[in-house]
């Protein structure tokens, strides 16, 4: 945490965007055995969701329900799909707040933590102040 | 691994490819508190790197060394940097190669392992057939 700089922090998840979760799902599952959940429906947030678990960390594989999703603009400029964010655990994002704020880092909306898909507070922070990557920040208490 | 289904595998390592990653390690580090590396330079491999390290994986910041470097390409179609690759570990590269043969999942080169830049065997999945995502698998023993 920003507070303590010998506590290492948590890369949360990777989240994929592809047009199809199940297609996508066989990559993981059927080539490298790897294991994975069943569909989950998140209309909330536009989304459904095939998680891949690993030992370290959970791939999300996100489809869009609609085209009003958050990552329809994604597939539609990379319609084979791709690597859309990575998502970092914070204790209290006010805090980290604060930094990106000196080092203008912009957060993407209106600046203040939406609920998650995981229900906790998160962020995404502008990837054009991050070199191009898409970083989301989840409060994890 | 492939020969034992309950075995989650492990995620390696997120590359994102920047046009500089000193610049690129300070979001981690003076934002949110991360321990960052040294640069390593790799010229065998045509990079810079700074690993951005966490509790559970690690994120490898990529600079190219020259304009042969295997990652100037992607800076070129994404000028800002982005996520480049995630690096999956398997046990034995030469048996996970049947399933990708057996569901016309491409390798990219010549499909025989080269030596990546941990020192192990690596191949890289041709990103057409695997949803847009570019993944490479690491042996580990």
């Amino acid at each position: 945490m920003t507070e303590n700089k010998n506590n290492k922090k948590k890369l949360n998840h990777i989240a994929i965007a592809v047009s199809d979760v199940v297609q996508a799902s066989k990559i993981w599952r059927d080539n490298l055995g790897c294991i994975i959940s069943e569909v989950h429906k998140l209309p909330e947030h536009g989304v459904k969701v095939i998680f891949v678990e690993f030992s370290n960390i959970k791939i999300e594989l996100l489809e869009p329900i609609d085209k009003n999703s958050p990552i329809s603009n994604f597939l539609e400029k990379n319609p084979k799909g791709g690597i859309h964010h990575i998502c970092c655990e914070v204790k209290d994002i006010s805090k980290v707040k604060k930094n990106f704020a000196k080092n203008k880092i912009r957060i993407l909306g209106d600046g203040s933590p939406k609920t998650g898909a995981h229900g906790n507070p998160v962020i995404f922070l502008n990837p054009t102040d991050t070199h191009g990557t898409l970083i989301e920040l989840e409060e994890v208490k």
